[in-house]
């Protein structure tokens, strides 16, 4: 099956950060062509003249089936917050998760999303939903302590569960998640760094959001969150750290020499308040890779890509007085070509070259807020003057999800039918 | 003409901030009722089952004209953004200038605005421009020192010239500007002062975007900005200061002493790593009229509403470390109430209330991304999850500029068919 997308702008986030016009030509689940006018037939053609093709967005860090939790915890103070969330939490239902996942998937294809990095338990639940919404999961089931969680039986044996049920199911990736160092002990983490790196798979967790955390480790460990899983052997290449707001330089140099990912949340941390900036610069600095997430929609309250890209560029260049830390190149490099990475699919993931998985989304470039558009302001155009209601069409491995606004995948109206009935029955109580 | 919007969740701002599911019914530019279900015969039906039908917008702060200017000047040191802008700027022609000020009311309509303020020279320009866009123009002519500008003859002249031929032009409201105390004197600022006063317009001016601007006259009057300005009688109930983030508390009380508005532009000042944040509590709470802006496309880009209350909420929430403050309702009636207020249409603009003039935006209720939708939680999921994206349908003073997405004033196409002619000829020289 060949699809040829015509005459657009293309961002191809190669190494030059070429800006093509032309066609991409799509073979099965594969790009195999970038710029060069298609002239055999195609079984489909996508008239896209002068608008922007680009990758696929990759969200790093959310909780996608909170979807279903939006606008019950806001404007609190964080400890309220939290009792509210883990309240509702504890009361969640395999039918609230399954709507709550296809909500939130809802929100991100049509928000330019194609790949997502999930930190949940009930991973299962939720990857049945993601398949079925057509776009890539990577999975994390949550790991903890067994004394501090509701799940039933071991988590790292749920976890192993889950990778084994669903290791060959098409774009679902099943990772290993980690609550954070307060709720797993140094047996659960290093568990978890196991059987990631024996299965060559994501390891992500929450590292330093707040301080409460940073300084509860240290009276508790005597060394810094970061600190504490290097000595312990956790911090490595396939390791993807989210918030990690709270770090000193040494951290910083921790995670850049272990090759770890981090996924910086700039809304969520803004919007709780938590104080703390992640040290971007000083992570590009030295060697960490940059990743962008939205976090879940309790924190939010959106997963939108389009706009947490620009929101990390405001809070670095606003919080540091410099208005050149974090050009918009950079931004939508953290939300492609090292979102791929961070995920162990830099060769096959994260820009629009022949080889790549045909993770495509086309933004509309008759939308006044993207014009004028020119090779030169692209870049800009996308990243600080973009939003999500330019995204037309969007493609994951191949199969258009998206395609002029119009879901292909999941019933929409169906899953939000029962959705505020959902909401009720969780956040009510 | 009678219109019906028929059964939505209609957000009305009225004093109560009632959310109410039913009709709202326009005669003419009028709203005459609201909620009730309407049972007489119709000019128009809107179908709206579900849909969140709110006021429209107020952006209290743009240069509309610059939307031709996106994505030249990003990324780099403030004296080398103003030195490129002003560059740019005194290169315009009244050509761009129209198709500029056509761009930034499509975008502004698409993202729910309906009411601006402007503060540029050739707004009579502009003024023709956004009449055909549709949309309500409060059109600051700017004044400054006669020595200091490009524009021909006195600005004060022009703008009272402005006033004059456009006093009477339907939903175009002249107003007085004035570029900032660095380069308006005090009869400049006097002779604006005393003109707004007297034909009872608003009267705007940036005051206090950055540090160097308040030492610099600190240094040479001994005053702070808007210290000098409230002891030279400028300060009023008409005046929209905007940014005002470097501001003392004494400088505080006096904006609200003085009645004053502010009109705060979050993203800007990030973008553009100005440093100081407007200490939106504090004017709350002396009395200040808070508003919203999204400042121009340079320094912006966008001209997005939508994005910007949210934005104004996280910037204010992280860098004072406490998520309780600017709580999604005080967002919504920063851009909304106090916005009508602050252009001394309180009584006509803000609201969906019997009486008031029909600015209207209808919210598309089945996007995922505002779903579940329950009265709940309406507020925030317009504040924290909504984008320009759910924008379906806007009405401006009765007339439909926004219908399904479509719009029905200004031909898109062929204002962006020159936007790139315009770009190249502007921003490469």
């Amino acid at each position: 099956m060949i699809t040829v997308v015509r005459d657009a702008w293309i961002v191809t986030q190669d190494p030059q950060r070429r800006i093509l016009r032309g066609d991409v030509v799509v073979d099965g689940e594969r790009i195999v062509s970038v710029g060069k006018e298609y002239k055999g037939t195609a079984d489909k053609e996508i008239e896209a003249a002068g608008d922007i093709v680009m990758p696929g967005l990759i969200n790093t860090h959310t909780h996608v089936a909170m979807a279903v939790m939006k606008g019950v915890v806001d404007d609190i103070p964080f400890p309220d917050f939290l009792k509210k969330v883990f309240s509702i939490d504890s009361g969640r239902t395999d039918k609230d998760i399954r709507i709550g996942t296809k909500i939130g998937c809802a929100e991100m294809i049509r928000s330019g999303t194609t790949t997502f990095v999930d930190l949940y338990y009930s991973e299962d639940v939720i990857a049945e939903a993601v398949a079925e919404a057509g776009i890539r999961g990577v999975l994390c089931w949550c790991v903890l302590d067994e004394e501090m969680t509701t799940q039933k039986g071991n988590p790292l044996h749920n976890c192993k569960r889950f990778y084994d049920g669903f290791k060959n199911k098409r774009k679902i990736m099943p990772g290993v998640g980690l609550q954070g160092v307060y709720v797993c002990n140094e047996e659960t983490c290093r568990g978890a760094k196991e059987f990631s790196d024996e299965k060559g798979i994501p390891l992500t967790f929450h590292l330093s959001e707040t301080r409460g955390e940073v300084n509860e480790h240290r009276k508790k460990t005597g060394k810094r969150p970061a600190e504490w899983l290097n000595d312990i052997g956790v911090l490595g290449g396939n390791v993807i750290a989210a918030h990690s707001a709270w770090m000193t330089m040494n951290e910083v140099r921790m995670m850049g020499a272990a090759g770890a990912s981090i996924s910086s949340c700039p809304v969520s941390n803004m919007k709780l308040a938590t104080g703390g900036v992640a040290p971007i610069p000083e992570f590009q600095r030295y060697g960490a890779n940059v990743t962008v997430g939205t976090d879940g929609s309790t924190t939010n309250n959106s997963l939108d890509l389009m706009a947490e890209m620009k929101v990390l560029g405001l809070l670095q260049k606003s919080s540091r007085w410099d208005p050149t830390v974090t050009k918009a190149q950079e931004l939508l490099d953290f939300a492609t070509l090292n979102g791929a990475k961070a995920i162990g699919m830099g060769d096959s993931l994260g820009s629009v070259e022949a080889g790549k998985y045909a993770d495509l989304v086309i933004l509309d470039g008759k939308s006044p807020n993207l014009r004028p558009l020119l090779p030169e302001n692209t870049i800009s155009n996308i990243v600080y003057s973009g939003s999500s209601s330019n995204v037309k069409t969007v493609m994951c491995q191949g199969d258009i999800v998206l395609e002029n606004g119009r879901m292909n995948t999941i019933d929409e109206a169906e899953v939000l039918s029962e959705s505020e009935e959902m909401w009720r029955s969780l956040c009510l109580r």
